[in-house]
């Protein structure tokens, strides 16, 4: 897809600065772009590739701009401005309606002609597939299972009985929604299954990464609401609630029952306990251990990050023995009143 | 599934207090339930909801039905007969034997004919499957695989070549049983690979959650004990062997040739070393590192839950300091009884 | 696979001790071995069990043979040896050329005649295999992904489009390799996807674990290269690189664009963070959290072993009042001086 610079920054609404004819077919970083390709600068860590980029234009915002003497894209945000470039440049493919001959579709199933099955797909009794839903190779789709317009399912994406997916998803390979919430009761001397009967219900908007499982609510669903993005390896058991516009990286994993608010940010490898509420607005870091509710918006930590391994063993050590330091420093501070 | 509350009442030898003829078709929690409903009162916390349910009758202990006024089914247990009842109202689904004609099968396997094949299922040579099983779309059994009885592998599960399952076991989407364990010898300048020709042995009424993993053993086989309950993106090493009746939470991962009790809870997230021992009844709380053996029974701990970031900054540095600290107070202590 | 011990000897390079026509037909644990089985003591915990194995020989170094009146194959290192030896009796299965009838193959895919394309695979337009690869069953190939030569893909692998997997890697069911990294970009009140244009370039001579992703470069490629082995269920992020010959064991997870170098060992569950660098020779043991660069070669550690329950919440308590503790101390120490 070539675009000249021109008509880039129409598209953007960015202000030109150089040869407005010069031509863009691709997206490069600085220090790897050639000619033809649009970069941009929005980690100060990457200014000192500026000089000497190859990039035939640069997306900048108005400060950085001013010491660049290539052709650049001004706009107050590079980062989103790039992703809307990136999307111009390289645009999805559109859907090319149909199913494969080797897609296995059950009668009940109700599949709008505009949609495409892909080889090796499953289609269950009940099923319905709204407008240009792209269902990729051996995708398994339950029974009485619902999707929304636009949605797109790569390959190899299991959606168990009656889940419903809003419009403009993305499910990554090995997603798995709708598999039975871990609820077991000890019954004397064994645990019983005790039945999963609810469902869940994904939002319009929300992305899925690889891997990531979501499981179906035990009585009521579990719910991810509009706009949430999820990485990959994310496990989220029965019956949470995610609120709009939160963003979860990957290996999160978020107990049963929890309920997360709108516009939270949440690390990395991060462990929440379930029955909890997170209101809106929280940001957790990295490997983050939460095992209460959190009901003032702001950010959160946990963990210690790594030391030499011999320095770590100590300090594993003294940490065991504060309560003994406890100890003597109230035993010093009462004698010395005395 | 419509039952009376008395026929329910006897099913589950629960008292009745109220209507006999009331009829029950679905359940409800206490706060979402509308008339048919059973819902049950397990958790203290949902209390507050119990007055003014709209469930057609409650599962309660004595105590609480004191305090009601509704239809009670008196219990000892009530998420025990929750979980019997939610059972005998969504009856699980009976197996329809046959194959789907686009599952591959080997002419080699031995099928029951009660069993049943999904589409786009494989099953290789040699594979053995018993009466009632159910092997979900898109499965991949390999080669003198075994499955018990009424055992059901729900959609895309992939079991590797002479991995053992026993009966009643569930296994959801995505679960790899019997790919290779991490076995690599370093050769000088470059690792290379120890064969794994063990297998991996699944007990009876044991469920496994969706893509966790399995690896088959080095030598000996990998053990899964009768009743053994896992949930969700599980990783378990080469050659573990874990005990009957013991439950394990999401996220959770087991290094090599560690052997974990019968009875035990292990929390989400939780890391647990290899070459390990851990006895009979032992708890593990979320995220808890575990990189000893643990040879008394009881409940173990660890991790330092989140504190607001300002604060967690603080902390680390202190921890850092705790060496110099325990100097410094010596010194004093010293000092002092001069 | 049936060796005379003699053949063995020569074949590995070990000194004999003992009976030259001994015939070895399989490996076994010290104390699970049988008649016709080959062991091997490496590690000195099961030095115990060295006298009363029933292995028909073993595999030891020069200091246990003297003790050992068995027959015995002498080496420097008797594990990898023992690596060595595996192979040999338990010869990886030839490839058998050709494509089942179940699978789907694009006509613009160039596929070696040597190959072998399993049931149910699908195989998407501009694919090129070599020769000697292993397309296992329900493995999905995007388009114009490029693979090299004996490269064994096991089962239900998918690989999306573009991404380069090169000679001798094996990859294990469920592993997901170029799916679009966690690149989104807050557009005001929502969050915008940034297009993921870049792939995977996975070197020779990888293994990849089970469940394990790998997602695709945002702009230029992710990269593993040759000789790293993977463990089940890591994550790695876009433009993760990672160098030659390092091992990372199960559950780890990598943020973007983190550089690791060569010959480093990560231990199961340790997290890493984005923008990173860590140079090469570094051992990070079982979750570590990893959140800047590490310049210095050699061992790293993080987090607190578990202690039990009660003793855990006295610790996390007093871990919290440890800015008190130091103020305290601090007073004491002005006092003192007066």
């Amino acid at each position: 897809m070539k675009w000249t610079l021109k008509s880039l920054a129409q598209a953007l609404e960015a202000e030109l600065v150089g040869d407005p004819d010069c031509e863009i077919d691709r997206v490069a970083t600085l220090h790897n772009a050639g000619s033809g390709s649009l970069s941009f600068l929005a980690n100060s860590k990457y200014r000192k590739y500026l000089k000497s980029t190859g990039a035939s234009a640069v997306l900048l915002t108005n400060k950085d701009a001013a010491d660049f003497s290539g052709n650049a894209l001004v706009v107050t945000e590079p980062y989103v401005a790039y992703a809307r470039a990136a999307k111009l440049l390289y645009p999805a493919q559109a859907v090319t309606p149909g199913q494969h001959p080797s897609a296995v579709v059950e009668n009940s199933a109700v599949i709008d002609e505009t949609a495409y099955i892909g080889p090796q797909a499953y289609i269950g009794d009940g099923v319905r597939i709204a407008a240009g839903v792209y269902i990729g190779p051996g995708c398994v789709i339950g029974h009485d299972v619902q999707i929304g317009q636009h949605t797109r399912l790569v390959a190899r994406v299991t959606l168990c009985e009656r889940v419903a997916v809003g419009s403009r998803v993305t499910i990554h390979p090995g997603v798995v929604i709708g598999a039975d919430g871990f609820g077991i009761a000890l019954d004397s001397d064994h645990w019983i299954k005790v039945p999963q009967v609810g469902s869940v219900h994904i939002g319009d908007d929300v992305d899925i990464g690889a891997n990531t499982t979501i499981d179906r609510g035990a009585i009521d669903d579990t719910i991810i609401h509009d706009g949430v993005k999820l990485d990959n390896q994310i496990q989220i058991g029965h019956n949470v609630i995610i609120g709009e516009h939160t963003v979860i990286a990957g290996c999160v994993g978020i107990s049963g029952s929890t309920q997360i608010g709108r516009y939270c940010a949440i690390g990395g490898g991060t462990g929440i306990a379930g029955h909890i509420e997170i209101v809106d607005n929280v940001q957790l870091t990295g490997m983050s251990m939460v095992t209460k509710s959190i009901s003032e918006a702001g950010s959160y930590s946990s963990g210690i990050p790594v030391e030499p391994t011999r320095e770590w063993h100590k300090n594993v050590i003294r940490y065991r023995q504060m309560e003994k330091l406890f100890k003597q420093v109230k035993t010093l501070t009462e004698k010395q009143s005395d």
